[in-house]
């Protein structure tokens, strides 16, 4: 397929580009009223993962109000864990719960990788997704597929829910049995690159590895229990599908980018709470850097988003191996035109 | 007053000691059932901080289960806004609040350095704390005095509460409104410089500002934000009592180490999620680094323990410069038994 505008993908070449590539991460989210209408429809977040036609949908939205240069597909980093039985649900208001966590040495010898045959409609929403980019036989810009991090989905499985104080059940087990913790990350990783691989296959022209919760840990840990598994996910993609660019988005792990870099990533996620002349120094001029711009911004206005743009590019070079991006998440009160603003600016860089 | 263990204070000077000086963030604290005993006598946590005896009492607990070479000031760093009149609570279950936050750009302008004979009661406490650290005319070990830092206070002050999101409304005063922002740190900067002071003449041997917040910030934000106010009180008070040492714990600004090693402060805190060897690395040899034990440690096992005691301090010189502390505040749940052996390991290391 031929990709009508494709500078998100030449951001992984070390080519000098005439602006940087911009996205936005969870760009087609509840900041957006159409965004909430189309939910609305589908009934609930998990049913609106589960349609492919309203996961086109939604991914369109963003590109039809900015002038983005990727889109990402609409789904959710805890699709796999509930595909190994776990039991997914979002209580309204709430955030995901798994009905059967790991919480037994018999339930962590009971894990195994998932059919990705219950994952289908993930793949059917990738497909569905590259037809709604096509018009007269090109695609308008790259698609990104993603999963999250082996360590991030056993935070989860683990824990049953999210965390206010940096997931206790998973951490102590990763302490007091790091085999069994092992066990869990080792089916982690051979689902995860099953599912980005039958990503791939439907289409999918790069791939990020969400790893929310890697940044809990300590350096040591991180690379340990976080960083290796993610490298062996990486290195398996690159061998069967050497043009996919894969990026890796640890949330505050902006200790160990180098060794993120080492390790075989063409791309890194940075959040917003580093400096990314920073991490260029730490990472070296051979690695693509994504972010990592303060979601709130989006909730000031034009002159704070015009002046801390300009700070935050100091001293780096955004025609380099650079994807403009939010360092985290965009957040339901950022206002929509000031988006606009935001995308405008990082547009003119 | 001669001090019969000096070896807390000894850490801060260049000398070779024979073990790491151990002391625990909230060594009084909830996970000891004769703390929430006197806690019950005094009805409530602000109760208690306001008794100068019940501080005293609960200062010598777990003295008197461990083997603890310091002891720290029985208090809450929220006293100082409360004394400006922000109004501070803490609703049953819940965090602090403040019923007058700073809101609009008047309330600013009305913020002053509160008088201090209003903190008279936390001067009376540390007062009382010496007396009671004192038998047959030598003190048992060194007492610790301690403030917020003015940017952590500030968010409090702004939020009027603590916050899951990163102190958004804190924020967005900076990022829009610096002048308006560097205001409220100015005042803080006045009052924790007049509050530190003061315990020092009560009796306090070292202090320890409290920077719970500052590593939300990206590097650049940070040092503008939260280090260079800090730095601006450990220059007055090294200018005024030379022989006292003030300890930095910024949690989060891993980053930022060798600014504040350069910055004047004797000692870093430093948080669990870092490594040891790397922020010695980044510190250099004459500052005195305190930490950083994971606190779920305490709820593990004694093999576990041991075994990450001895990871934690691969490479690292635990004989110099170098005091042995949880990296952040214990957490009910510990097992005061557990405590036993951690305070037990470290001291024979």
């Amino acid at each position: 397929m031929n990709i009508k505008n494709d500078l998100f993908l030449r951001a992984f070449t070390d080519a000098k580009l005439p602006r940087p590539p911009i996205w936005l991460m969870r760009q087609a989210g509840r900041y957006l009223p159409e965004y909430k209408a189309t939910r609305a429809k589908a009934g609930s977040f998990l049913e609106l993962c589960r349609s492919p036609s309203f996961c086109a949908e939604v991914l369109l939205q963003p590109l039809e109000r900015y002038d983005l240069d990727a889109a990402i597909l609409f789904s959710d980093i805890l699709t796999v864990p509930d595909a190994m039985g776990l039991g997914l649900t979002f209580g309204v208001g709430e955030g995901p719960r798994f009905s059967k966590p790991l919480r037994e040495e018999s339930d962590v010898h009971a894990l195994a990788v998932p059919d990705m045959a219950k994952l289908q409609y993930v793949f059917d929403a990738v497909a569905e997704c590259k037809r709604a980019l096509t018009q007269d036989g090109e695609q308008r810009v790259p698609l990104i597929g993603f999963s999250g991090s082996p360590f991030t989905l056993a935070c989860y499985m683990i824990e049953g829910a999210g965390s206010a104080d940096a997931f206790p059940l998973t951490r102590r087990m990763m302490l007091q049995r790091p085999e069994l913790f092992q066990k869990v990350l080792d089916v982690n990783v051979g689902a995860v690159t099953a599912y980005l691989s039958e990503q791939i296959r439907a289409g999918a022209d790069a791939l990020m590895l969400f790893d929310t919760w890697g940044g809990v840990l300590a350096p040591r840990l991180y690379r340990e229990f976080s960083l290796a598994p993610m490298q062996r996910i990486v290195a398996a993609l690159r061998a069967e599908f050497p043009s996919v660019p894969v990026m890796i988005f640890s949330r505050g792990a902006a200790h160990s980018v180098g060794a993120i870099a080492a390790g075989g990533a063409q791309g890194i996620g940075v959040d917003w709470q580093s400096d990314l002349a920073d991490v260029r120094a730490a990472a070296g001029p051979h690695v693509t850097l994504q972010g990592n711009f303060d979601p709130l911004l989006l909730t000031t206005d034009e002159d704070t988003i015009r002046r801390e743009i300009a700070k935050s590019l100091a001293g780096f070079d955004p025609h380099h191996r650079y994807i403009a991006n939010l360092g985290h998440g965009i957040t339901p009160d950022a206002d929509p035109a000031l988006v606009g603003t935001f995308v405008d600016t990082l547009r003119s860089t």
